[in-house]
């Protein structure tokens, strides 16, 4: 008799994934589902025990909760067209905070574009489940199994500030203006649709489970391999001060946490003149090649980059 | 300061809802919102709380919670999708009960033509929330606003099987085979787009929330009022035994008790014959009126409708 709690989250997930099945044969491994009829739908649960960190406010928390799923579909290169939200909020919360979780959410879907177009409620720990919808408009989805070879992978925006605001938060260091990019987070929503659009992305997915975790997850569902180059890696400035101050390897604070809203993606380097003339703001950190193995050069070494704490 | 728990639920969600907007201004209210695009879409929180009665395994618990959802989408008319499962999920639930809950679900989305497209898993006290999605194909979604005078009232089914069961379970009545409708309640899809394409349906909602609680929302709405037949009303056979067996009034399991999955309508009259050519099963009930009251006509008196517990 095995127990959910002696399962990692990833074993639950692929037997959950086992159940997943759609039309177009998109979702299952991807940041969203796609319809065929170019619907783009993902969910996210986020929860008063897991993703409300010190310092947060209720209306952050709200904002937050929405923002997980926007960048799931941001990541496919859709336009938000509506998001449904499910609050399961305990008896002995103050109405006034239901309120700003609600208008969180709110600020968020009016940030991406749309709006709350539906939910539930319920007596609950501090659970929201929401639900991101939107359309490909004729756009091809960016999916996370088309890197090749030789294409460039690339970053949206720097790395690390959701490390810094976590360590500062443990540490007190001194560096509350790196909370923001933790509390708050941006859906990459015009970035999405631009990359979607220049038909030189091959392959996408969003940082929430941070890069390490992302690079490898890429690399092995196209099969592939990656080097990422140190010296490319656009750094947080907070970051770069958390792990000064601290001791800790910047490294770690770029590759092993979660709770980053920017994209990760691969391009076909013979198209790149398209993503520049989008005006997207990206940073090449690397190449894709045939190896198989997901590489960090640093100081002229070669390291494997391993699956994040996410 | 005002807790959560001292409001009623009602007020939470009257208070949700004024954040809610769709572009066409279908959704706050009804059963289901529908964009522009024809997509409907419908989210709902299940727990092991409160929608888990004695008796129920762990894959008809999964059945149910994607059921509520597209009952949901069945009273818009609309042709289901997808479906996005999200579960938090208590570690020290069995890893067995958790895949009967997942397939529980696949089940429910088979029989619903469609299956799951996505879904998210998170460690929890046993809360699910399902998303239904579907697609109107050029129907016209049925609201909860359209009921007019001279409309005919309808059910697509006996009503009080439910109530039955939770006082089998309640009372050990012998009545178990009442059990099934309250475990696998069987969302009316085929019924709601055969009403939706008839184009004689002028209101519809379905009847998760009790007949009493339905007919008061959709006079309200609606800005009208009902009369209904007692005579009329399809009563489930085990419904009329436990109501004899424990000596409670008939009318109380008919009215009063939610986890009812028939649908409730309004038709225009005069369109009827485009009802009885779909051969959809339903039983005309009462009639809409200008009263602005709900009244049961029973033994020749009128009596107040009120909104049910649920």
């Amino acid at each position: 008799m095995t127990l959910v709690s002696e399962m990692n989250e990833r074993e639950l997930i692929e037997d959950f994934r086992s159940f997943i099945h759609t039309e177009g044969k998109i979702g299952p491994g991807d940041d969203a589902a796609v319809l065929s009829d170019g619907t783009v739908a993902s969910t996210d649960i986020v929860s008063f025990d897991r993703h409300f960190p010190a310092g947060m406010t209720y209306e952050q928390f709200g904002w937050y909760a929405a923002a997980v799923s926007f960048s799931d579909i941001a990541s496919m290169g859709a336009r938000p067209t509506g998001f449904l939200a499910a609050l399961a909020l305990p008896g002995n919360l103050e109405k006034q905070n239901a309120y700003d979780i609600m208008s969180g959410i709110d600020q968020c879907c009016e940030y991406c574009g749309t709006g709350i177009i539906g939910g539930d409620t319920k007596p609950g720990p501090g659970i929201i489940t929401g639900t991101a919808l939107g359309r490909m408009d004729g756009r091809k989805p960016m999916l996370r199994t088309g890197a090749r070879p030789d294409d460039v992978i690339c970053v949206t925006g720097p790395l690390g500030g959701p490390a810094a605001a976590l360590m500062d938060i443990e540490y007190g260091l001194g560096l509350e203006q790196s909370r923001d990019c933790l509390y708050v987070p941006i859906p990459r929503i015009a970035e999405g649709i631009s990359m979607a659009e220049s038909g030189a992305v091959t392959s996408c997915m969003d940082l929430s489970d941070g890069l390490g975790t992302a690079l490898n997850t890429i690399c092995g569902q196209s099969h592939a391999g990656a080097t990422v180059e140190w010296d490319f890696l656009p750094k947080n400035e907070y970051a770069v001060k958390a792990s000064e101050l601290t001791d800790t390897p910047l490294e770690q604070l770029l590759f092993d946490c979660g709770g980053e809203y920017e994209l990760l993606f691969t391009a076909d380097k013979n198209k790149l003149e398209r993503l520049y003339d989008t005006e997207l703001e990206f940073h090449v950190i690397g190449m894709i090649n045939d190896s198989g193995r997901t590489e960090l050069i640093k100081d002229g070494e070669r390291r494997k980059i391993r699956y994040g704490r996410y």
